[in-house]
């Protein structure tokens, strides 16, 4: 394994990759305070909004007004996810609130296809208008790979594919590629043998950022996150409270939680720039305004507290 | 990293750890056909009861008659707990129908207190004349260090003193000796150097078999798993639908499910013996007969199926 980091960077996707999965439309003011105490945790990468039509999110479809509105430090990255040239110009009318733009497609043709009705070559055709349009508008821009660890429609998705898709993405301007565990595919084996190919075939992350969205889906995604770890991965997407994420297969949790990761990494010694509390702050606030239990685990069981001394008795050992 | 086992064994302590902690008393009927179903999926060990006094916990008052009937395979190894001489006398009632008994007792003194009313000295004392009875009635003896990653009421444990106390376990002839993160306090990185060190202390698993019992309080489970791979743990515990564990936190959760454990040491290649859809069948009826949603991801989203073609459409990427 590499050693182990002193620092990672994490970004907070709750607010669009959360948001956009929830069932009831969340208020722009609800919104609005969750991103701001977001805000006040130390994060310094926040995904705030997607452009997309409102038919198709109508979740999302106050974009303008929660980018116009939530105060931010100067210290927090602002990002926002484009799907196409339209959601691009409409994000580029708020270029001074934005610092990146995501854009994405699949890695497997199928799901492409059902998400976004056009192929791979397709999309990356018009990301290879978007992208420097971004670029010129002073944006810095990330390329989100989804099924970049399996497919439920295809299943196994090859690596090099992966990284030639990213490798047509960087050379459109990307400096950042985001590589998505849509449906929770992934296996901690895999994982480091992606990440330890990627540093080969795209760079190392020296110049090109390699990220890891990981999904929680079958319990593994902190798991994956320590294989990423080891082969060298430094940056990470998740979600607080564990909203959001792929809504396939039915039912099943998606993002990983951020307070779980920012547990589990400051715990290791791994610094994160997030203070936890604040995080579980958020957390609570998102819980009670959802109104209902989030899949988080940090969340219900608190830090760990090295000092504590807890007044419950548990009962028997191990 | 140590190269990643071919195979690794995995007891299920659903049947006692996960049952005890449950509120509603279960009907022997129903703790005999769920274990008869966990019996089914391959298993080679099982936890099945605890030989405690009523007035400690009633929900494992039927031990003798849950022991009795419920019929396994002969590859399953039946362990069950026994907290003192008084319960090992109960179980040696029913020394035909048992192979192994576990004992226990915690590496601080402030959860052994709360725990069992005594001294950690106090503890090994009598361990040093259940451990021997034990084996000369035939039976395979594993010791559980319980808060060996930490304590909820002490904080930290040195690595040392818990090496200590299972050496002294071994020398009165323990052959196992199971390390519990008992409120899910533990860390990939510190679980790393604790297998590391263990393997030196102990000798290696060679001789003496080291199991790891980690809880999933804070999502860490797998990656602690994961990290005691690495590490050369080969042996594991955890409950089916994520049942039981400790309830200090309150409200947390705690063993990591083994049908999480099972898909994700599957997917690395790594041989369990377990057959995941027996596992989630055994959950669901759990489930079933609890009557609330479990913790088990994978009990929700399914096991990954690489050749699925999956009829919903997920909305956006990553």
């Amino acid at each position: 394994m590499s050693a182990a980091p002193q620092r990672v960077r994490i970004r907070e996707v709750g607010p669009r990759d959360g948001f956009q999965n929830e069932p009831e439309v969340i208020s722009t003011d609800d919104k609005v305070r969750l991103i701001e105490l977001l805000g006040a945790t130390g994060l310094t990468r926040m995904e705030l909004t997607s452009f997309v039509r409102a038919d198709v999110i109508a979740q999302l479809s106050d974009a303008a007004q929660v980018l116009s509105r939530a105060e931010l430090p100067d210290t927090v990255a602002v990002s926002v996810l484009v799907p196409n040239e339209r959601g691009l110009d409409a994000a580029l009318e708020h270029v001074d609130r934005i610092d990146d733009v995501s854009v994405f497609l699949s890695a497997s043709q199928t799901h492409n296809a059902k998400n976004v009705n056009r192929t791979v070559e397709e999309s990356l055709d018009g990301l290879s208008r978007v992208i420097p349009r971004a670029r010129e508008a002073g944006l810095r821009v990330t390329g989100v790979i989804a099924t970049s660890f399996g497919c439920p429609y295809e299943g196994r998705v090859d690596p090099d594919r992966v990284f030639a898709i990213a490798g047509r993405l960087v050379a459109h301007g990307a400096q950042e590629i985001g590589f998505g565990d849509t449906t929770g595919m992934a296996n901690p084996r895999q994982v480091r043998a992606f990440f330890q190919a990627a540093a080969i075939a795209l760079g190392g992350g020296d110049e090109i950022e390699l990220t890891a969205h990981f999904h929680n889906t079958r319990g593994q995604g902190l798991a994956n996150v320590l294989a990423a770890l080891d082969a060298g991965c430094r940056s990470f997407e998740s979600s607080f409270g564990e909203l959001g994420g792929c809504p396939v297969p039915a039912g099943a949790t998606g993002n990983i939680a951020t307070e779980d990761l920012v547990s589990m990494l400051e715990e290791m010694g791994i610094a994160t720039g997030i203070d936890l509390p604040a995080m579980l702050t958020a957390a609570r606030e998102a819980q009670r305004i959802l109104g209902r239990p989030l899949g988080s685990h940090t969340l219900t069981a608190g830090p760990v507290d090295w000092q504590a001394a807890r007044p419950a008795q548990p009962a028997q050992p191990a």
